[in-house]
């Protein structure tokens, strides 16, 4: 604990301090600093700070780099701080001077920019592929079981005839909202800062729009000051994506839990996918939806979480921002893991077809015969009245054939419908363009 | 303090606290509700539900209702608990049990989705236009003082040559970014939940497409479900675009306040837009700013305020929700002001042409003499010593003449490129559409 | 919307900015600024910097004015932006240049300090008053019903046998945990900031262990900074506190409406405190607890709010802090009405005492049978498989007599205990002291 | 990412996914555990459940294991999904059945709770030691540079005399009240939950009163209900401390960074603490306190954090409580670092003690100049005007002599009275009757 006592000399302890858990995380960035850098290379080449040869040397050694991270054998090493001085410390010591020649109008700060940039553009093509999956899965839901009645509460009271259909479907369409805010986060991250040095620009000619359409980006952030703001700025405006599309999981599994208590006994999992108890043996708990909502919900902190880090900080950079990767990026892989776990429990979820006949749902078909009076041109007051006195007098029978024909109702879902929304959301991100500009670089 | 000892019935006690500020607060949504009233009311004459002179008479008394809204003179009245009971008492004193035909197919609950979505959408527009003057001004400035340079800071540190022209630029391209987040929020809320009744659909043949059509939604919000689902993450989305935008307006407040203390001196603002000391003759107080800061901090925490209250509810309409309103509203007139005033404040803003001359700033050229060196073929190692030798003897000279170039820099600030993306930015949000229809729905 | 095209003046705009909602939030301040006043003058008058005559004058009118806002007729004029101004102005008006005498060693900064932390030391008496009352209805009825079982649940799985008895226990229990929050919160408070006048004393001579002991106050802030810093944080603190009590309140709340649920059927309360539905005559909504909770949630967002405020503010008084009062002192009153109702409404509480009879319950007894094995010297182990062998072979029977004996277990509440909590809780704050201080100031 | 792809069976995918972090995290917990495990194996031998044999001997084992956690040497292995597990595994290992017999009357929930309320006694005193340090060393540093006299601000305008011993003095002040909430949080966490089993008691006839004793716990958590329902609360009642003290540290960790800015000069730190540019030899950047600010807003997040995960749960265990654990556990190492390092650093302090000297400050001594006059009978409007006037015609002559005196002022910093606050803070917490008790758990 006393930091002093551990027999370091005072600068490794500030060195501990301020390098924090940048060596783990950092590697999550590697691939784009390298990305970043051979755009970075190219660009100097062509304003001549860097000579054709130059330049092929320098390439050459960051395919390589790239390779190695892909494979998983990169590492950062214990007197490197962060991922861009081991790829510098790897450059220098293959290529000497030339190593060092990479970093001609370019500072530490726009590195990160870019590096998270192209990460955060990464990570979410992954978790709109994972959304994409899991969607089509309840749309697959949603129509197999779509004759399946349960009852819909308002207040948590027995309220009206819903059914699975309409359930799955529901989470499905709602999700797809939250690619919209997935979209304005990209849009966001897609302006290439490279070039903002260290927050003020260079004095250097350097061609950002070069390096913008060699990483494929759709703009430039123009203004350099901007671009620096960008920092927290991209990272929180995804969060409000990630805390969007957690907060839709986690009330889905705040259902998913209800529905699979005895209290309702609508739904439930294969034993191998619940923990039992060792003392009861009737218990199947649903661990795995408890954790997806505990999850979601934590991951709904984080907008707050980075808010509080830049807030109040004035224009420019500070190491404070160092912070924002240590909430953002666990968060990310957290985020993925749930997705992936709910199509993973959903594809074996079993459903009980006959949960609505308990007679504590019958009065639920009760508006329908309303209804159904209504149609028939008797007044609804009346109708009401006569209805409220069947129940009264005991006479009430339910009629538990629900015939709603309206678009998005138990009877139409319009799933088809919504299945053209996803690929329209989906479509609206041309992740096409950004990989193929990247798969570029890697091609000497 | 003690409720029951105010000679109120229990029922009272129950119905004021269940009540709350919704009377207030529902004036907002006034105008929307009666728009929603009346597109339905066509719908449900479409399907034989209305007779053509039963639309008709309600159709010109809502229309009286709506212009007694815009007039100001609308109340609701103390026995009415919301807009919705208003709107249904006023059309029934003057049409008797036409006025009750009105609700058929129709629940509260899609009642104040429609509303809300409707008002979201209307003040978006207003938020965006105001953005957009906001960001006139501010590129404005850039331009008019594009020569005035400021230094640039790192760490709170001196570090290098920035300028006004960078600095209002930089904030008016950061706010373009804010701007995508509304975009998103304002695509959720064009879907038009009516029909989805208490949340499970309803057994009338409603023409949902229709009513899409008459309030100019882009689109359905198909399932049921997921229209009741949208209440409190349609405002919870909008909330953070607002929290976005609020954090790019404090974080330029935080600025202005710094740079306007003696010990920066960069600007001021004109005595009657600021505030003195009773006892402190030399004292010019950014109290405008600090309110701003202070506001839009406080709009930043509206996200989780929104999300503590939806969060881990099930599925299905909660009593709840009516608390959202009483957060999101005023936080919506609240950020406006708040750039209305930023942009008020701005046009008045006096500039310091001479703080640069400052000594202490004159080590931002260092870096400029540095990179000269280099672009004469010295290598940087080499050119960083001899100007570091300089600096130590006492020999360096700066060279306060900064010759940025490349896009973005000082003396090349794109602010037409950045203007272009505000244009790309306003352009799609298709205002006119829903206006249009809006209007159209006024026509008797 | 458009603030500059109303015919204000310039300085309107700003004043209109400024002032925000500071008359209408001040009138919860003005007793405590009234009595602060007091005693400031009572000191300035022992260091000779009033007369004996001046002193009884402006303790005279002083007291007047704390009497009329006692009678609710108090009121902050227009032209007046806030409690301090609307005092002077009447104490000017009716004593001349007297009523500006009172100033002299005190700043509005000091003054606002003072009001807050004695009108959070109020606050505070209030809530743990109310809260009081509603442990002790808690306790009352947690005896009353101390044999009615219900399941207890695990993962919102039937697991345990559990009772009202422990139920309404759990909630007093834990209520009185919140009261410890409070109690550090009202000792934050409890700390005389007077004489800090605007953050960095003053070079008047004051005597501020006089105030500290007219104000009833158990110490100094010493250190005139730290006073000023208290700003926003003995809100926060606070904030804390009833953050605390209004997660608890939020639970018990939303165990209520679930087990008023049709699903579980534990509890109901008497129609006209429920609200029904205008088609579905089986309905009744707990809306009371559905607001009871969606207003605590609101409540726990509250810290964050303050937070992100005074985030990041250096030291010394902002402008910012002026927004703090506009979400600490609305919540409080919100507070107190969830305590007060929620105590209502539990005294109306209809229990249903045969909910456990239901047999999908039965299971929660085997744990009791596996234990009476193991007591009978049965191996754990092989107890367990004889039971589970019943169950499987349908030969499990259920005892329903539960033996549980040890301290806190439904068959030994120990409620008496949990009262001397409450009790030393209680007493731990010192209301007396600091009320009978402040009825003194109001005898001339 | 895919995880049914990795060749595991689907019971892995499902435990990997609900283990999560629990390994890694259940370190810190695990000498609490085995403490636990002791006194509940004590209780058992003496309501028969355990033999004397038996108890020597799981003793025994139990001391083993906490001595290999306190050599560092523990670890839980790849099978165990927590710490219980592990140990239960060991004593099963060595002592075959007798293992098992521990858990008679226990459940892992209330393993969990005991451990963790222990954990957050010892954390607490780790906490309230370290600041306890840190608050010792900032009134060290006000009584030496008690008269360095710094500009005081308000809106960050220059406005009146200041001084260093105000500075640090306010912050040691400022953290004692942090220490209360702390001792609010200890109270919490001091009342002993074992005995709860699975949150609803056991039919065993445990004597709680013996655990209590022997845990060195104050109180029992009586009501089991209750007991449970502090999982999460306890944790969260921490963190609004934490958030609490973290908040003061942020605000000095701004203040410092704003004082070493050339902008302010005040204060500065020995190069080897500071971090420099590889290009701007003139900067010297304060990175530690940075990162102590960035750390310390985000631990500001960790109350909404828990609340998010923890909020909306009906009573009862849910596996959503073990993310709690994950968000708690490492802030709690975070703050401990961040008050050790502010400690660290302040003890290099350099003091600029002529920054005052700066003509821009001249005005801060305006105010005396008028309250001299007023102390000499002149009215203040007049001695006001004068003095303005001086100003307005440059006659105004700053007297650079503060004669500030009353208490907690300038010169009468009352630093004493300050220390016995901090004296008193730290004796309420009764650390020494927890640890004695803890360390006869371990004595055979």
């Amino acid at each position: 604990m006393k930091l002093w006592d551990k027999g370091y000399q005072t600068e490794n302890i500030v060195e501990q301090f301020t390098v924090g858990k940048d060596r783990e995380l950092d590697i999550h960035l590697a691939p784009f600093d390298v990305l970043g850098s051979i755009a970075h290379a190219t660009m100097l080449e062509s304003i001549d700070l860097l000579t054709e040869d130059e330049l092929f040397k320098l390439q050459n050694e960051l395919v390589k780099i790239f390779r190695e991270i892909e494979s998983g054998k990169f590492e950062i090493e214990e007197g490197c701080e962060d991922v861009h001085s081991q790829v510098e410390l790897i450059l220098t010591k293959k290529l000497g001077d030339i190593g060092k020649k990479i970093h001609s109008g370019r500072s530490r700060n726009d590195q990160v920019l870019v590096d998270l940039q192209l990460y955060v553009r990464y990570q979410i093509e992954q978790i709109v592929n994972l959304s994409e999956k899991l969607i089509h899965k309840l749309l697959e839901l949603s129509e197999t079981h779509k004759d399946v009645l349960i009852p819909g509460y308002t207040h948590l009271q027995v309220a009206m005839p819903s059914s699975f259909g309409l359930w799955f479907g529901a989470y499905a369409e709602s999700l797809i909202d939250d690619l919209l805010l997935f979209k304005a986060s990209y849009d966001t991250a897609n302006q290439n800062p490279l070039g903002s040095a260290a927050g003020y620009g260079s004095s250097f000619p350097l061609d950002r729009k070069m390096t913008t359409l060699l990483l494929g980006f759709e703009d430039l952030k123009y203004n350099v000051v901007a671009a620096q703001m960008g920092r927290g700025k991209v990272e929180r405006n995804m969060a409000f994506a990630m805390s969007s599309i957690a907060s839709t999981m986690a009330k889905m599994s705040m259902d998913t839990c209800l529905y699979m208590s005895q209290n309702f006994g609508f739904l439930t999992f294969p034993d191998e996918l619940t923990t039992g108890s060792s003392i009861m043996p009737h218990k199947k708990n649903p661990d795995v939806f408890e954790l997806i909502r505990g999850k979601c919900n934590k991951i709904q902190s984080l907008p707050i979480e980075l808010n509080m880090i830049i807030n109040n900080l004035p224009s420019g950079y500070h190491r404070d921002l160092q912070m924002v990767k240590e909430a953002f990026i666990p968060s990310i892989e957290m985020l993925k893991d749930c997705i992936e776990m709910a199509e993973f429990m959903f594809d074996k979820i079993i459903i009980n077809k006959d949960a609505i006949k308990d007679p504590k749902y019958d009065y639920i078909y009760s508006v329908e015969k309303v209804n159904e009076k209504v149609l028939q041109g008797i007044p609804f007051r009346e109708a009401y009245k006569m209805i409220g006195q069947d129940i009264a007098e005991g006479k009430y029978q339910p009629d538990t054939e629900v015939k709603h024909t309206h678009e998005g109702s138990i009877g139409n879902l319009c799933n088809d419908k919504i299945k053209a929304k996803l690929d329209k959301a989906v479509k609206s991100f041309d992740f096409i363009t950004a990989n193929e500009a990247l798969q570029k670089l890697l091609l000497l």
